[in-house]
């Protein structure tokens, strides 16, 4: 039996581990993938008050699993498929086994958004569907493009421009839809092309991707680009990772919480993106960790 | 004329100039002493997710301090004497100048509290009212007292007990108000003496304190105790800095926000430990700072 049990170790849930062990609760974070959440997998950390020179998605994950590790928390890595939230004793079943808390802190984030056009899913990872952090370096000199204009697509589009000959931004609306400090860097970036008022349609190729098609989002217009080996990156917002959460009444996806990130279940927490709120960046993220462990240790 | 004009360069104001900035917002930050706020002069800071190893109030504020140089905010180092927060465009009146602004971000946190006792003035900086971070090592091997016994009083105690051969925390409670992690801490650490029930009343001294005056909380009876040479270090909470704002209505001296850290006037916004809040921690005012920023830059 634990005192808490959070799902999820992106930067809310350890946040929330590490302030839960601190006023000595037996804490175990259950994580699906690793620790670092979808932060982990950026290309560079920007913002975020604190953060060291360079930072990466990669040295800001481990730079927290070191201080998870340091401060005693238990992690596993087990993916949830059901809880049970009602009742003093909360329960959170994995693939693995069934674990008892006094309280959840539930902090597993948002998944990025897949297109759902054709070709999408035989290209994954055969470049469809790239991670910048990851697979940018491959495309040095190559072309590339990112699906996308807020914030995320605009910055790694920009760290794209480091390694790629050409990147190409292909964007629905008219302008980019990214802070000021991005929109800056693209204006003097060369070798990012903007192609507004255009969605990616579909994906062919065998082996690697040969076609893009691209409709014109006023005419409906399709146009056949052939460009094979390029690469493509896509940044189309994310959705809450809520669907075991049914006992919660849920507001688009996302829970409510109180000021205290209480959900309306007691003794229930949620922390981080999965959150009901305005603003999702790691430092509220961070927050709702500290404040959802604090009172939940109360 | 700036957008916004941020008042304090802790957590909170430095991240949210570096969101105001982020924003293209031509923002002012005005401090009065350094980049760091009361976290800039703590032993270790723990707990706030990202920190390095064996990080430090300096280490921190250093690099909240880079961070806020590369993002390109303007610091200034100036004493706020008035504020005129009402109507479209806001004053903040320093010893040096009259800055105007379209919204003003109030993040000067909180004050550590004096004790008011005998002494105390006389002695400051000599023996009383020390900074553990600063002055600890300069009492390698000698006596030191710590008064308070709250988050704050007992790491600075376990930083101390490092370096003096004798640490006492001296509190009026009758137990530790601090994290278990620090309390767990205190009971392995062999030369850390916990004085419940009492309070210090008066130092003496010349030059040195030479001696100290605790009263028992019960009895009111108070004890001498001559230990020459001696280091006191006070943590007996916090007031905050909100003398200036009496535009604003407060509560217990804290500014009330609202979800997006913006107070009752519009244009008005507070960040981190100087808002009514449950939970004063870095990572807290670093998201309010984030929040604040944002919302004002919209």
């Amino acid at each position: 039996m634990y005192d808490i049990v959070i799902i999820g170790a992106g930067p809310a849930g350890i946040s929330a581990g590490i302030y839960a062990v601190s006023r000595g609760k037996k804490t175990l974070i259950v994580e699906k993938r690793a620790v670092g959440g979808l932060i982990g997998n950026v290309s560079t950390v920007t913002h975020y008050a604190g953060i060291i020179e360079g930072e990466t998605g990669t040295t800001f994950a481990k730079r927290l699993q070191k201080q998870a590790e340091e401060a005693g928390i238990e992690i596993i890595y087990e993916t949830v498929q059901k809880v049970e939230l009602n009742g003093n004793i909360k329960k959170v079943q994995t693939d693995h086994g069934v674990y008892e808390a006094k309280k959840v802190i539930i902090a597993n984030g948002t998944t990025p958004r897949k297109l759902g056009i054709p070709g999408e899913k035989e290209l994954d990872g055969i470049g469809m569907g790239l991670n910048a952090a990851r697979d940018g370096k491959k495309y040095e000199g190559k072309h590339v493009y990112v699906v996308g204009g807020a914030d995320g697509a605009v910055k790694e589009a920009l760290y794209l421009a480091n390694y790629a000959k050409l990147v190409t931004i292909i964007h629905f609306e008219e302008t980019l839809g990214c802070i000021v400090q991005f929109r800056e860097k693209v204006e003097q970036t060369s070798n990012i092309k903007l192609r507004f008022g255009s969605r990616l349609h579909a994906v062919h190729g065998v082996g690697q991707v040969e076609t893009l098609e691209i409709s014109d989002e006023k005419t409906g217009r399709i146009e056949r680009i052939s460009d094979p080996g390029c690469g493509i990156f896509v940044y189309a917002g994310t959705t809450p990772n809520t669907e075991l959460y049914t006992q919660l009444r849920l507001n688009n996806g996302f829970i409510p919480v109180d000021e205290n990130q209480e959900t309306e279940i007691a003794g229930v927490y949620a922390a981080g993106d999965i959150c009901e709120k305005q603003v999702r960046q790691v430092a509220t993220a961070v927050s709702d960790g500290t404040i959802a462990a604090i009172q939940a240790a109360m």
